[in-house]
């Protein structure tokens, strides 16, 4: 049945299919099969963030499968909700791919939707949804966090004298990115690094654990480091500074990667993107949680929004548009 | 400065002209420019719906300006949230585009997008948005509503007994698509229906309305009136009894633009989509709202969903896969 088409099985059967592989939580009154969805929250705001992934720019079908790309749309979607403070509960997903397409694929993508779902944020499902036929493939989701009655960390309030700290991976997006465009043996060497441009795995639990702790500002590092802290740099008018002895640890597991293509691994840790680990700026370090790896302090507001031992750095990074 | 693309200012510059054209709603706490957005609702429910138009498979960009298409893409959204008899708070747009796509051609998707906004749901603004890079143009857009502690109007909630009634129009959108396929002078001569096609205006308000007078079931008609009746029939258990003579008021201002063409009016009526107005069943005359027209009832389940005249009618209408 799987090897079906998209174009033989039409929107309705297709959507059925796919959806049937998904499970809802709790807080989910009315899911997929109405007008729209109903979600239930513990207060009355609730916070909304979306991106999408287009074929041959954001992503490479021979380079992701079905599986990945499920996985990836829901980890950099959660990503944001997390960045906000808030608890992830509830997505919809806009997927548009060629009419030849198999329904196998489509099960694939939704299985990966779902694992990320129970690694990543079993709170949360997915409860709506669009499928339509595209030349390319294109993948938009749009996910939905409860703050539990907590204010939402905005990349407007760090103050000077805060820490500044890193959830998550820094640089192994990147060097995976990189392997994949070198192809053959490299990748196949460092698949574990790979893994991580494919099926990104974002601390997204650290985002309500720094909300509670009293983060002054948070963000999730979509395009790179320096790109995004330059982001809350900007936003709260003051400068970071990064030492980059603290950033040895993130750039030593790239090592051998980055002497096997001759690229310095710094790069990768510091202008690489789409770890989605979490950038937040805490008042002591006493108020760090767990899983936080401190790399800097806010300073006042200079001529440039980010330092690096001292000196300016360019905010390099992803940009949608122009790559 | 307007006829710079996309390419030449890239994501950030372009989000910023394009978002500096609208304005927000006193619901929104969080507006864009953070990870996430963050509304305010009455109650701790909300409702959710999103839906894409894709270049070539939902729209032509010679048929469609980029006003007509911001326009579109809320109107057609903002239906599905009143048809849960949900009050429209907030929205969100991925918008994917052309590198060589000029600045004025967002600056009127965002007025169409703003335009939509005032005239369907002045309480509703959008909150956030991605901007991409694509061949074709793809436009995603998820919708929010406020249930304001009333109960979600479902499709599953039709009774027999209950009246089946419209609000809004049908056939116009259809003639207007039909119109434009002939093109030339029979366009120009009925642009009136041809605006149809291109903006439609659903009812918005209609549908907290219905909501509030009990109506038992609705859903918007996007696909076509009989389709959709199926919807309802199915998902409630029952049969769906249009009168054709309820329906000649409908036909008679599709009249001209019929002859002209050469094509029954009545087939625009019933297997014509995209007016997306308001489909619902009322438990009694008294209980339909001023501005809904009664067209037929609810029966007792048959072996088919819709009937007209007592006649068992095909679900023909609009598959989004298969066209």
């Amino acid at each position: 049945m799987s090897d079906k088409t998209l174009a033989e099985l039409g929107e309705s059967e297709s959507l059925r299919r796919t959806i049937g592989r998904l499970t809802t939580s709790e807080s989910v009154l009315i899911g997929p099969g109405d007008d729209a969805a109903v979600i239930n929250l513990s207060e009355n705001r609730f916070v909304v963030t979306t991106d999408s992934m287009i074929e041959d720019h954001d992503f490479k079908l021979n380079w992701s499968s079905g599986f990945d790309l499920g996985y990836k749309a829901v980890a950099t979607n959660l990503a944001d909700v997390a960045a906000m403070g808030a608890k992830p509960v509830a997505l919809v997903v806009s997927l548009a791919v060629p009419k030849q397409t198999r329904i196998s694929w489509l099960e694939a993508f939704a299985d990966g939707l779902s694992q990320a779902l129970t690694e990543l944020a079993p709170t949360a499902s997915v409860v709506g949804g669009d499928l339509a036929s595209s030349e390319k493939v294109f993948i938009s989701v749009t996910a939905h966090g409860d703050l539990e009655g907590r204010a939402p960390v905005l990349r407007s309030g760090a103050k000077v004298g805060d820490l500044l700290a890193v959830g998550g991976t820094l640089g192994k997006a990147a060097a995976g990115l990189a392997l994949l465009t070198e192809g053959g043996s490299a990748a196949e060497a460092f698949d574990d690094l790979v893994s991580f441009q494919l099926r990104p795995r974002p601390p997204i639990e650290l985002g309500v654990l720094a909300a509670n702790n009293g983060a002054t500002a948070m963000l999730d590092i979509s395009d790179s480091l320096v790109k995004d802290a330059s982001r809350i740099a900007e936003q709260s008018k003051v400068c970071l500074s990064i030492n980059s002895s603290d950033l040895l640890g993130f750039q030593a597991v790239l090592e051998q990667a980055a002497q096997r293509l001759n690229q310095p691994a710094l790069d990768w840790v510091l202008f690489g993107g789409e770890d989605h680990g979490l950038l937040a700026t805490f008042p002591s370090l006493e108020l760090v949680p767990k899983g936080f790896k401190v790399i800097g302090k806010v300073i006042a507001n200079k001529d440039h929004f980010v330092e690096l031992d001292d000196q300016a750095i360019d905010p390099r990074g992803w940009d949608s548009v122009t790559g």
